[in-house]
């Protein structure tokens, strides 16, 4: 989406560690017309698809599910990071391993909202290596439901988690697609 | 609102020790749609009041800051809850108490998003005892902002919080508040 890339070329900071900072419209301040834009564009590539409920993980996937859900016309459930390893009989949960803070934890849903007759949608900010939607497509399994595919605003493709995504077979679409970035630039993928 | 206290009367549930657990639509699986009537009433409210930023603090605040940043096409900013006491130059922080996890912490933005020109709205699902509102409203004065006032889902009256802040000067604008609630029902003001 070419409106959305030109932004993270005005505004996005890169910095080492594959480091994309977007604070000023994306994942702190928060440009909410502009993410409208994204939700229209993931409500058009998916509108067929029969979409029941799009899932997300906190904190900063939520703004972007928050206005998909809103074109959909579905709830928005996010996935909370457990703060025990005790979890209650009542949730699913999953692994995600986090590089940015160098540790896994424990993503869960409240069991009442998945369900078998779900079709989700799952909603993030970042892809990366695919760690977070991969905990997230695994907790629409253990319900039983269907992960129709995977809406994403930025996906830094040289980390090989969306390709590696695609090759497991979840559909993923992103509205920009980074091949490379350093201090001189960001290069996106066609 | 009636339509919004309708939702907490057949949805919502009371636990021991003042809890109200709203997560069917509220703040784990969340109806846009409603939370959407709630924002077009804050800016009913507060649309003459020259409002440039939303401003809300992770993680249940999300939802409807940024779906009432829409209806007032301004940006959405969220305080994060910092994981270092070790705090950079570059934030704005104040200190925030938790009843609900018994400690206290440090809420930050970034002082690049909050300027003295800056006329904010500050927006929770929630208002208990006043703390979260407390320390977003602190965020704004260290900024030389001017808080306009707030807009909370629900308000629990008999806590005293909102009573509280409306008492040190801020406009207060709940669209739920409720004077008392036990395991029989949930009794709203007015």
């Amino acid at each position: 989406m070419q409106l959305f890339k030109d932004k993270i070329i005005e505004l996005g900071k890169v910095y080492p560690g594959n480091v994309l900072k977007v604070d000023s419209f994306l994942n702190h301040q928060v440009d909410v017309i502009l993410l409208g834009y994204l939700a229209d564009e993931l409500h058009k590539m998916y509108k067929e698809m029969g979409i029941t409920k799009i899932l997300t993980i906190e904190t900063s996937g939520i703004m972007l599910a928050c206005l998909t859900a809103q074109k959909f016309e579905v709830p928005m459930l996010f996935a909370k990071k457990a703060r025990t390893s005790n979890l209650s009989e009542e949730v699913y949960s999953a692994p995600v391993f986090s590089y940015t803070h160098n540790r896994e934890y424990t993503i869960i849903v409240d069991k009442n909202y998945l369900s078998k007759e779900d079709r989700v949608l799952l909603v993030d900010d970042f892809l990366a290596n695919g760690c977070s939607l991969r905990g997230l497509w695994e907790l629409v399994q253990k319900a039983g439901a269907v992960a129709v595919g995977a809406g994403v605003a930025i996906e830094k493709g040289f980390q090989g988690g969306g390709d590696m995504l695609r090759d497991m077979g979840l559909r993923v679409e992103s509205m920009a697609i980074i091949e490379s970035m350093d201090k001189d630039g960001i290069l996106f993928r066609n």
